[in-house]
């Protein structure tokens, strides 16, 4: 096996230098199209060339980085992750990906692959700017939306202005989609932004898909009264009422073995001495089974009318985001699940992400496998945000010999 | 018995009348102290006066009009409550009250009395315009607080100020208060303010109590986090605690007969698609026995914070409020019992008063009866606030009947 444990360290440095290509002073927010962002390209650009590979930019500001086969008719095995950032992001989430993929090949300089191996760094996965998120995959993918040029961020610049300043042809966006017949498949390593790694104390574990997710808005109404007089089984409550419902959502998540959110709840034009009239609160749904997500966003909506027919209450929702899942490939799901067992001695664990990723958007051309890494308490989006180093470690001997396993 | 159906109409237009003291074009708001209110008093003092009363105002401004007896060493019942309103008010909330105890004491007008009875109006039950309650009958029941005289209103006028805009003089406010030897007690017609009469089909029932009320502010804290990533058994949901909270609240009240609400509850810094990690809730609790409310308080808090430790939750409280539960004298209220009864041949309705009313302070001085009028849907503090002229000839006869009984 490779000694990966210098590389390691050697990542954790790299991120902390990609956390430096920030716009906000102290703290880290690195959105599409910035010049911040065509300084941190620059810089992988530059570690992509050091780890032997070519290197180019695509029509939506992608940074690639080619480990050119000795037969360019061959196909290409994709492996990487995202180097846009959340507003006061942590130095992890999709960063480290992009610097695995690069230390991994910088590993794998001198072998041989009857393949090509692209590292991709996507442009835009957080949304962060324009408020579309997976714009750098979906491009790849083929699925680059012309509409999109003329989304604007906060200060009115559009994105076909933005690509312009950071040196693209926005009439040249998509143009360059990668398809099925030339992909081997697609690699990504990101760290989980959840306790389930951290709980189970392993490492790393092997995604098996990514959750679909469905977003609702609620409007609870009942009869606004007294607080003093009117009797409680003679009330119809509307904030009661939805607490019934927040508690039946986490029921029915949990049994259900999916993840449901009730994140935001307010009673409207509420007061201390006034029985609530009016409760809004909204939904957020996800499984990484398409079909337990539609059942199990029918029994919810079922049972939140049920309540409030029990009540006396009426219920209006509004379905405000949807998003398909998206399983893993099968077959990479347990080469993975071999690799990890090999490298960690341990039974590999299996998870679903329920937070949305690049791999979902290169699915609709190519098989996807991603590989999880434990994360402090399950802590992103956050400059709480950490790593192990002995978890890199972990991950980077798992992603190289991955990549070796497609080796015929 | 005396006919009261033209007076019962008269009333009716009476309460039309003193809608029109308004200093909101429209709707009606009237204050205490302010020019309306003086137009209001002013009026209510010439239908006292065409009642036989003997008319003055007391040093906070309460109108007064006296059924004088022959002798006038004798003891006095007073009657009355109050004709200041909240802002867009209906017009029967204390007004109705006032009204009847004039029209009660007209149709009396011929026969003697051995002792004196008083009709008041008091000036601030309210608190619309210097957020205290209760000036006007604590102020008669030697609660006077001379503190209050530099309270201030929205436009910076103090009580004192307005008090001698009114034709008060403040050194005197509350030095006129009266005493326990004096008075035989005091009966309040009010209208419900709740849905119960109306729910039982019932024109008029008997108060047993005004209730005490304590109210708290509660924050729930737990640990925010990615609504996709952390598995809703390894949650710290603040909201779905507050939420088993709320309904806990809801389940104690029911079976411990009390009322209790959660009129506000709202997600700190909430995300549709973040797992909610701080939930603010109010929580008012009001029972006409003392000791029930209490109890109820303290087991309702004792089932909170076990809530919040079953579910890994921190929860803070702060006590922002508390008024002593006050019970109904209990010879008077089997007296408006009787009266009631042989009024509307019905069985009569006890019931409690979850609001605040004058005879709250008025209790601290003498006996306190009070009857509630049904008013349309328990709607108050609402212009949609209405009772039925047929209750209110119910109420004019049982309040009539009522002072009879103080008759030797």
């Amino acid at each position: 096996m490779i000694s990966t444990a210098t590389s390691a360290q050697s990542i954790m440095q790299r991120a902390d230098i990609m956390a430096g290509f920030s716009e906000d002073a102290g703290r880290l927010t690195r959105a599409y199209l910035t010049p911040e962002h065509r300084q941190a390209h620059d810089q992988l650009a530059q570690w992509m060339q050091d780890a032997g590979l070519d290197t180019w930019q695509d029509s939506v500001g992608n940074q690639w980085g080619r480990k050119v086969s000795r037969n360019p008719t061959q196909p290409t095995l994709v492996i990487g992750s995202h180097s846009d950032t959340v507003t006061n992001a942590g130095k992890y989430d999709g960063n480290l990906g992009v610097l695995l993929a690069i230390d991994a090949l910088s590993s794998l300089k001198d072998i041989e692959f009857p393949f090509h191996i692209d590292v991709v760094a996507f442009a835009d996965e957080e949304g962060t700017r324009f408020n579309t998120t997976l714009i750098g995959s979906s491009a790849v993918a083929g699925g680059f939306n012309p509409d999109w040029l003329v989304i604007k961020d906060a200060s009115g610049v559009s994105i076909a202005q933005a690509m312009m300043e950071f040196g693209l042809d926005p009439n040249q966006a998509g143009k360059d989609a990668r398809t099925t017949d030339e992909l081997l498949g697609y690699l990504e390593v990101h760290i989980e932004q959840g306790p389930v790694l951290e709980t189970k104390n392993l490492p790393v574990g092997i995604v098996t898909g990514i959750a679909g997710a469905k977003r609702f808005q609620f409007q609870v109404t009942g009869v606004a009264g007294h607080a003093g007089t009117v009797p409680v089984d003679l009330r119809q409550d509307a904030l009661c009422g939805a607490a019934e419902m927040i508690n039946f959502v986490e029921r029915y998540a949990r049994q259900a073995e999916i993840v449901a959110t009730v994140g935001i709840c307010e009673t409207v034009k509420g007061a201390i001495n006034v029985i609530p009239g009016e409760t809004h609160f909204t939904l957020d749904v996800r499984s990484s089974n398409q079909e337990t997500l539609e059942r199990s966003v029918n029994e919810i909506l079922l049972g939140i009318n049920k309540i409030a027919k029990s009540r006396e209450l009426s219920v209006n929702s509004q379905k405000v985001y949807q998003a398909q899942a998206v399983e893993c490939d099968s077959d990479l799901q347990q080469r993975w699940g071999n690799v990890v067992e090999q490298v960690t001695q341990q039974e590999p664990c299996y998870l679903p992400s329920g937070a949305g990723h690049d791999a979902m958007a290169m699915a609709a051309i190519t098989p996807i496998g991603m590989l999880f890494v434990r994360c402090d308490k399950g802590i992103s989006h956050n400059p709480a945000e950490n790593v192990l180093v002995e978890d890199v470690d972990v991950a980077l001997s798992c992603l190289i010999n991955m990549i070796k396993t497609f080796h015929p």
